[in-house]
Parts: C-alpha cells; structure tokens; sequence
C-alpha cells in the first residue's frame, strides 16, 4: 500500500458503534426518570468479566496475540516489520462507575480494536508492532484506587499493595481477579512501548460547546482534595444574637465564595479548577445554627507550582476564618496528584493527524485521570478527545457520543497510529 | 398582710424544683452520649398526657378552680377580693420537643404554681383574681403548628382549623385531645385578663454570657423562613471549565455569605438575625459540581419594617446571583410571623420587681415563640426570662438552670403579679 493510500484509511463507523452497542449491553441498566440506558461494570465484577470476555474474544478474532498480565490488565500484540522495535500502545478501560455511560473507557478500547481490524482488512503491516489493551480498574469505585492496572503495569503502584485492597465487602483485588478468570501470568511492569495513544470521551463541555471536532489533550491536571471538618457550636437561631454565633455553615460558605474567588483571579493560573461538592451542615435544620459542617474542597491545576501556592493560599483563609467565626476546621488531604504534561511530539502528531482528516481541533487539559497519565511515565503520550452531547456530561447514563463523533475520533487514533508506528527507532 | 410583708414573700425553692423533677420523669429518656437526661412529651401524647394529669393534680391540691376550654387549655383560678376584676393569669406550657429539656415551658407552668402555693402559705389573698394555666401544644412539633392552644383561646386560630391538624400518622387534635381526656368543655375565647405574665427559660446564651440574673423581655421577634431550590447543573469537576459552570453550591454560599453581611451592616437594624440551617447540595459528591441545592434561609427582626426592607434586599441579592451564576432560584416562603412588642407598664412592672429583689436585669428580645406573645393580643403581656448553662442550649437535654436561676425568676415572677394583682379597675 503506498503513502498516499495509507493515509486515505478509514475505519469502519459502522462496525465501531456495533461494536461499542454490543459491550454496551453487558451490565446496561434502564433509568427510567432520564429515559436512557447507561451501563454498570464495576472493577472485576461479572459485569466487567463478561466486557472482558467479550473483547478478549474480539481481540482473538483479530488475529492478534493476547496476554494478560498479573493485574489483569490484558493486552494484543500486532506484529510489526521491525520486530525488535518497541511497539505502540494503544487501550483504555472496560470497567464503569456504578451509574456510568457506554462511551467512557468503551470508546478507547473498541477504537483501538477497530484501528486494527482497519489495518487487518487492508492488509496493512506496520514497521513498528501495535499492542493494543484495555487496563484493570481505571474507575477507582470498586477499590478506591483509579488508574489501578495501568498504575501497577508502570511501576507507580506495588503489585502486593494492589492484590490487598478491597471492596467494601472486604472482597481483595488478587481474589477478584482469580475470580473472574483474570488472573495472568505475564508478569506487570516488563511493558515499554516507543508512545503511547489513547481516544477518549472529554468528559467536559468545551469542545461540544466551542464546536470543535476533537481536542489534542496536552496533559492531566494535577488534583488536590481535601475534607474539611468544621466544628462551630449548633443553637437556636431565634435566639442567638449574631455575635455570640459560631457558624460551621457560613465558614464552609466564605471558604466556598474564597475558592471561586481565587480561579477568578487569575491569581493561581488560568486554568485552576476549584469545587465544594459536599456540604453538610448538623443538625440541618431551619432554625438551628449549624454547630459541624462536613465539606470537601477539590482544586484542580495543571501547573504544580500555582497548585501548591492556590494550597498554602487556602491553608491560610481557612486559619483566617477560623479566627473571625470562632470555629475549629479540621481539613484532611485526602487525594493529590501532580500534573501530568504530555508529549509535545505525540501531541504534534494528533494535531497533524486531525489535519489531515479535515477535523476541526484544538488544544485541551484532561479534566479527569487516564490510563494514558500512567503510561506517560515510561513513553511517550498523548492522548485524543471526542466531544459529547448533554455538555460532554459523563459517569451519568445520559453520556452520549454520536457515529460522527466517534467516527473522527478514531480515524485520528488511526492516523496517529500508523504515524507514530512509522517512526525509526 | 402587711404591704412590706408581702414585699417580703420568697418562694420555696427546694418545693419548685422537687416539682420540677417529678414532672421532668415523665417522658424522661437518657441521652448517654451528652451524659444528661432530657424530655420527650410531644402534645398530646401518653407522656404528654401523664403529664398534664400530674400537674391538674397539683392545681386542684392547690384548692383552685380547675377547668380545660375545648382545645386542651386548662386554667386553674384563684379568687381575689375583687371578683369582678379582671384576672391575672400566669402560664405556659407542659409539652416538649422530642429532644427536649426539662426547664423549657414546665418552669413557667410549674412557678405559676409555685407562686400560687406560695401564696397559700402565708394566706395571701389577692385584690385580683389570679388564674394559672398551662397551654395546649406549644411546641409545634407534632401537629405542625406552634402556639396553638393559646392562638386558639386568643382568637388567632379558630377553633375548627385546630381540630383538623393531623399529626404524621393522620390522628387529629380533635381526636387525641378525646383520646388523653383533655377535651374541655369551657369554650374558648372568653378569657379575657388584666393583664398575662409567663417566666421561660431565655434559649439564648445572652444572660448567661453577660452575667444577668434575669431578662425583661420586650417582645418577639419577626420570623421570615423561606427554602430556596437552586438550580444549576452538575457537571464533572475536574473537566468543567469555570466558565462552563452552574454551581448550585456556590449560590447557596454568596447568600448565606449576604445574609451575614447584611446582619453586620445594620441597614436592617441592629437585632436583625439570619441562618441558612439548611444545606443540601446534589449529588453531594466531592468530585461533582452541585446540580441542585436545597436550603434554607431563617430571617428575625423585632422591627417588622426591617424585616420587610431585608426581605425585599433578599429577593434581589437572589435575582442577582441567579443571573451572575446561571442557576434558577425557587424561593418558597414558609413561615411569617409579624414581631411582637410586649406591654411597657408590665416591662417596667417586671424590672421594678427584679429590683425589689436585688436582681441584675436588662431587656432582652425573645428569640423564640411563646404563649404569652398570644396572650398579649386580648390584654396586656410581658415575660420573664431566666440564664440556662452550657450558652442557654435548649431544645436539648442539655438544656440546665439552676435552683438560684429558677428561684430568681420565680421570686420575679410572685413580685410581679402581686403588683399586677393590687392594680385597680
């Protein structure tokens, strides 16, 4: 096949979506009130075994090598022209959140599957091989821990301390996956592939909203999450004069207004994310000042340097309201993990790769954690973003991606693919 | 009786505070964690019931006139020189929070009683008739609607609304007034005294703080309650751009935030209070932006112009963050309660003989809702408050006054009405 006609591939959208419908159904559930099916394949529970099964199986059909390793995470070798050349990877996720959609992990796995089947049906070999995968527990809901297989494939993680975590029935990682029938023999972290490519849902509004066709993510943002117990004094609210109060509501309300306030300012970088997702205020009710407030605060920034000041910033206003409301604010770093900046090549070569698709693209941050984040540790990554109806809404049943969308998403991968297995050692 | 003599009169202590802990073991239940024993009598239950019988008992042992009007008030009279005065009354009442203390309303029923029988020792008969009472339902809490036998006797609520209130379970009023044999045949409304008096526990830490040994109170406050429904949209924290946003949390935030302010500033008068007690942000995950958020906002003012001025103020502070953050706001009112100014004759009455006594005192505001804000339609009214430890908590088995507190309020209370008592026609 020549150059020219190498870059006219296409992949079959058809075959995509029939694909992403079919995994779709195992674990799908109906909700009723939103009028759509989402799916429910928690971490190395039937459901993600029979997904597993499944595209095991596709893996299988395809020609390709498949092994699993002691984490289970399972991966297909393509063979290249160059054997002795380190491969590129190309996965993601078959696990969900609880009340989670078809698309998110889904779309990488099958797109990688359908980039193969692609190059299968034109007979295409590539100089460098191609492994395709899909990594154990990228969700984190099961056992508390996200990005767990590719954590653990990448050397960030222990496999011992990854057999030991558990469920919430006290149900062990390593028992799970013995299971399932999961459980590989390839041992973990002998993995080192020349890049590392992943297609994946945004999850966000941005490019739905800003009409683009998809983004070419230039990193993770680094998170920091923190639980802040705040303990006033409940009374009456009738009855209390306002200077005798001690308010563990309104502390949690000024920290609030304080963490917008200092996105907006610019202050801590343009791109600092900042959110109170829990609030609850004891005794919560009408007329009662509430005495402890449980409240989390989770701040996001792809710069490490303007995360750690936006921290000690927020470390300083909660001792300063403390002080002024005459209430204690136990707070409890409870996640946090740097930044992750992508690589400059690879993300070139997405961009260059939605060029010649003709795909409207722009440059974005990875709001959420990726199994690409991992890998970027030990190769070069990037990854590409499709957008999503309903705002990019996502871990909801109402996550929604079209064949339009998908379809562009995974003609890059290919584009890029082929690129990236190119390239001389 | 000598006029000095009478001067002279000190209640028993010891016998007001034995009858404060027979009638605090009925309902009693132990709270093990705060280490203390608090009061469940809900209107109208068994407990309610024992102790209504309890303190009927005490009345006609007194050798008064006893007599339960069709909503459950029961009077007990003494007769004065005077019949064709108008009476005194002193009262309050014997029902409870579920987690109530044991001072809150029996203080005022049971000193009223203590006054009696003090007068009775030392055969004092009064120029005025003196009744004694207790009140149906104070509390609101089982029926929904506090102040309710006193709003009936005082013409507020008639008398078949009061029947109809069902409690959780669908039992009316009507119903269990039969069932606990408090279904009086004297009609309502047609008391009509010279003047009401009622000795309470404050509620508030205000006396305790400030070292007074009792409080004239020179009405109740104003309350506004609304709920606010927030609308935004939940959305992934990590991946939602600020700009994309429409936090439902941090609109709750900006006016719990501006309902402090505008206690502070004073543009709604010095006494004006606010709460948000309520706060309920959905899903109430740390990694999600509140979608929605229920709340609720408590305003009191003893100045009913203010309260309409904040009001006013706070319907625009909420149009304005509805647009500023892209939210919706229902803003539902859910109680409204003009402010009540107590009698000045019956203030100065109560501070004459708080000095009589050698008591510290100062005026101080009712946080809270009170029988005698009922009586002061139909006649003349004031109360008298007394410290309670741990801050005044009450409506909490916490709830705690000491003999020297209860004495001191009592003493007050028998001055007072023998002042009110010698007033002529």
């Amino acid at each position: 096949m020549t150059a020219n006609a190498r870059a006219q591939l296409k992949i079959n959208t058809d075959r995509l979506m029939a694909s992403l419908d079919e995994l779709g159904a195992i674990g799908a559930y109906r909700d009723d009130e939103a009028g759509v099916t989402g799916v429910r394949r928690l971490a190395l529970s039937p459901e993600d075994a029979g997904g597993r099964r499944l595209v095991r199986g596709w893996f299988e059909e395809a020609g390709l090598s498949v092994s699993t390793d002691a984490i289970g995470n399972t991966y297909a070798d393509r063979a290249g022209l160059e054997a002795d050349l380190a491969p590129v990877m190309s996965g993601s996720h078959v696990d969900s959140v609880p009340t989670g959609g078809r698309f998110d992990g889904a779309l990488g796995v099958l797109g990688a599957l359908e980039v193969v089947r692609t190059l299968n049906d034109h007979g295409v070999t590539t100089r460098r091989p191609l492994t395709i995968a899909f990594f154990t527990d990228e969700e984190g809901c099961r056992f508390g821990t996200d990005m767990l297989g590719s954590a653990v494939a990448t050397g960030r993680i222990p496999l011992g301390q990854a057999y030991a975590l558990t469920d919430a029935d006290g149900k062990s990682v390593k028992d799970e996956l013995g299971a399932i029938g999961f459980l590989g023999t390839e041992p973990v972290g002998e993995r080192k592939p020349h890049a590392y490519v992943e297609c994946h849902v945004e999850q966000g509004p941005t490019l739905i909203h800003e009409g683009f066709d998809l983004g070419a993510v230039t990193g993770v943002q680094g998170i920091s999450w923190r639980r802040l117990t705040i303990t006033g004094a409940s009374a009456h609210a009738g009855a209390t004069p306002m200077s005798f109060r001690k308010d563990a509501g309104l502390a949690a309300a000024k920290i609030n207004c304080r963490i917008h306030e200092m996105c907006s300012s610019g202050e801590f970088g343009p791109e600092m994310r900042a959110t109170m997702g829990v609030i609850t205020p004891e005794p919560g009710m009408i007329n009662v000042i509430p005495g402890r407030v449980t409240a989390t605060v989770d701040l996001r920034n792809p710069d490490d340097n303007a995360m750690r000041q936006a921290e000690a910033e927020l470390d300083l206003y909660q001792q300063h309201v403390a002080a002024e409301l005459g209430v204690t604010i136990e707070s409890r770093q409870t996640a946090r993990t740097p930044a992750v900046a992508f690589d400059e090549s690879v993300i070139a070569a997405i961009e260059s790769a939605a060029d010649s698709q003709g795909l409207s693209h722009r440059r974005i941050l990875a709001g959420a954690g990726h199994d690409a984040q991992e890998w970027s540790a030990v190769c070069k990554a990037a990854m590409v973003f499709t957008p999503g109806l309903n705002d990019g809404i996502s871990h909801n049943p109402r996550e929604l991606s079209t064949p339009k969308h998908c379809g562009d998403g995974i003609n890059t991968l290919l584009s890029v693919i082929l690129s990236l297995c190119d390239e001389p050692a």
